[in-house]
């Protein structure tokens, strides 16, 4: 008998915390939404009959899985088929933005069943705001038929920097009174299952993926609005960084950018030369009548030249910054979203040019530089995702199975 | 019967593809090198005795597992454990630079039972270059007495891009005649199993992180020495792009920095104006006699103020542009390495100092700047493990059994 040789340590992410015989497990199988039957679950997972045939009665239990038609077969009695039905249980998924809420019901499958877009002023503050969502839930379950039992989690996207283990909002500069609120504390009183909280261009990110690039592993999400942030997705996964911080792209520094001051204390700061924000008041400080970002996009509609020009100007800059993050993660799409992407070809021409410019070839080669398709719904439907990627983890199931009983 | 809902997509990663009753997956829980009980196997994976008993006969007949000591019972016939036997197959790893090439032979916990390091000219060619890498690995082998049999495959990084999936460099500007060389398939003639090639400074994170950084999920591997470059590990893994162009940090254009003209063509980027070779030619260019970085380096450690100056505002310049990197990917942990690092504590502190004062502070709060600690192992040790993480993983594993047949 061979000396045990010393511990090894290796850099092997740890098993997964779900045995491989767990109902979470097994429902991977079935994720896809094809029907199978238990030969072929069976054979696909390498676990016993009686083991299968038990977990699948644990599926069965929470509703995540249906019995359906049944198998062509070559004769003899046919076989039952299983399936994922992602109609039993809803997401609350839910957009804030500074100035709106938009708040949905989705299904496991993270489409749309209900949904609601309102103004709001996300300064009055987290209890006003959230319960103002939370009421809008209550109509939209009873729009889209549903009840609050039905609820399998929420998921909210908010205009800041959120501590997404803990789902509270850290020093966001615009939400003010919302620093450090417990929101997932606030929205459990009302909603049953998890809340999760992240970044509203984390959410952007996500929904824009699951949407339309799901075949895609490396893409940014740049949101231009008031302010400007990216939600960046490397090797097919949400990069939050280690506090959450990723993606700050509004406080990276233009190359050759004028100095402005930013809000954050530096100078020069892309959000600072380049957000609807900072065009509103570059073309203020030039005469035009400009209060905010939908002025400027009124302007461009209505085919004002010095407007264009500012836009694309604020183009460039982002593209400069752009050039910098082709370099740094070599994505294969860049999509633009945010308020002022209504104006998207004067922007997407700015940001092109400095980015082809910038960048070296080999990053550049398949690149794709687009506006958002989703539009207002990546938001909705990144949240419903950010939800049903864990409730859906072999570890989400097998919590909803144990918690049964 | 339910009827079938549609099929659902979702944004689930496939599952892996190995069954969950597969030699490589009941092998992962092996992969920390705790010696099990059959028992406990049987318990941890949820698989039928009988499976996990036929798995260990697969795993014992490649060696990958050995059985060792008994088990401590209470009372009875004491249990045979088994343990992961990193020791039976080795792997050749190599980092090969502008200048030099390092050799070793490690084991499949990536410890180094050989290693040579020679000088050498990239620029010699792809062929005699390998050739040397070869010879070179066959004494080795034998000095640590091994023999070709026992090697399970190869790892080479190279200091220049390199398309990952086929191993290929792509118009590398420091290595005439690499351009697209086959250069697995080259190895291959003399070397078994596959062989995996990627970026230098990719494999010195890979190897930073395996020695010193294992916990930390986000790490971003600066290389300062002739050229300027990084390696990305976002969400514990190691981040290529869509193309493997990742971590091009050399080619960014530094934020208000001078705009000398670059070798890609471009002005301003931060490879020219603070990389060693740029180091050298200001201080050249200000009557010192300085060939190159080591020049350079022997300055500053004779304590020429004019050097340290130099040294100290390249480090500004490198900072300037990881205040962005900061921003958008939010790391633990920034590692400088690379040969111009040996007059670490002068580019450290001006990396410092830019990044401090241009970073937000939820970046920086917990932000570590360090040197490296592994300095030249890591790029073997990196080498090594971007072999073992393929070998060991499920389906590596897996087409091992397969392969003994």
């Amino acid at each position: 008998m061979a000396t045990a040789p010393a511990p090894v340590e290796t850099t092997a992410p740890h098993p997964e915390a779900s045995p491989a015989s767990s109902p979470g497990s097994l429902f991977q199988l079935l994720r896809d939404g094809r029907p199978r039957t238990r030969a072929e679950l069976v054979s696909a997972s390498g676990l016993a009959r009686s083991t299968v045939a038990s977990r699948l009665e644990d599926l069965l239990g929470v509703g995540l899985v249906v019995p359906t038609g049944e198998a062509s077969s070559s004769g003899g009695r046919p076989a039952v088929t299983f399936v994922f039905d992602p109609s039993r249980r809803v997401v609350v998924s839910v957009d804030l933005g500074v100035s709106h809420a938009h708040v949905a019901i989705t299904d496991l499958a993270n489409s749309v069943l209900a949904e609601d877009l309102q103004d709001l002023d996300i300064a009055d503050g987290p209890e006003p705001v959230l319960d103002l969502v939370t009421r809008t839930t209550l109509a939209l379950l009873e729009e889209a038929g549903r009840s609050l039992d039905d609820v399998a989690g929420t998921g909210i996207g908010l205009p800041g920097p959120v501590e997404f283990s803990t789902g509270r909002p850290v020093s966001p500069p615009v939400m003010p009174g919302w620093d450090r609120f417990d929101v997932p504390g606030h929205l459990a009183r009302t909603l049953p299952g998890p809340v999760l909280v992240d970044n509203d261009v984390n959410i952007m990110a996500l929904g824009e993926h699951a949407e339309r690039y799901r075949d895609l592993s490396d893409l940014v999400f740049v949101k231009v609005a008031s302010g400007i942030g990216a939600g960046i997705i490397s090797g097919g996964t949400l990069q939050r960084g280690a506090q959450g911080a990723a993606g700050d792209l509004g406080h990276v520094a233009v190359p050759d950018g004028n100095q402005t001051l930013c809000t954050c204390g530096n100078h020069g700061c892309l959000e600072a030369v380049a957000s609807g924000a900072a065009v509103a008041r570059r073309l203020r400080e030039g005469g035009a009548e400009v209060h905010d970002q939908a002025d400027v996009v009124a302007l461009v509609r209505a085919g004002d030249t010095t407007a264009s020009q500012a836009v694309r100007d604020a183009g460039r800059d982002i593209g400069s910054v752009l050039a910098g993050v082709v370099s740094l993660l070599n994505p294969s799409v860049i999509v633009l979203g945010g308020r002022i992407s209504a104006v998207g070809e004067q922007l997407l021409a700015g940001i092109r040019e400095s980015v082809y410019r910038r960048s070296l070839p080999l990053g550049t080669h398949h690149l794709r530089i687009v506006s958002s398709v989703s539009g207002a719904r990546a938001g909705i439907v990144g949240a419903s995702v950010l939800v049903t990627d864990t409730l859906l983890a072999p570890a989400g199931v097998d919590a909803a199975v144990a918690a049964r009983g």
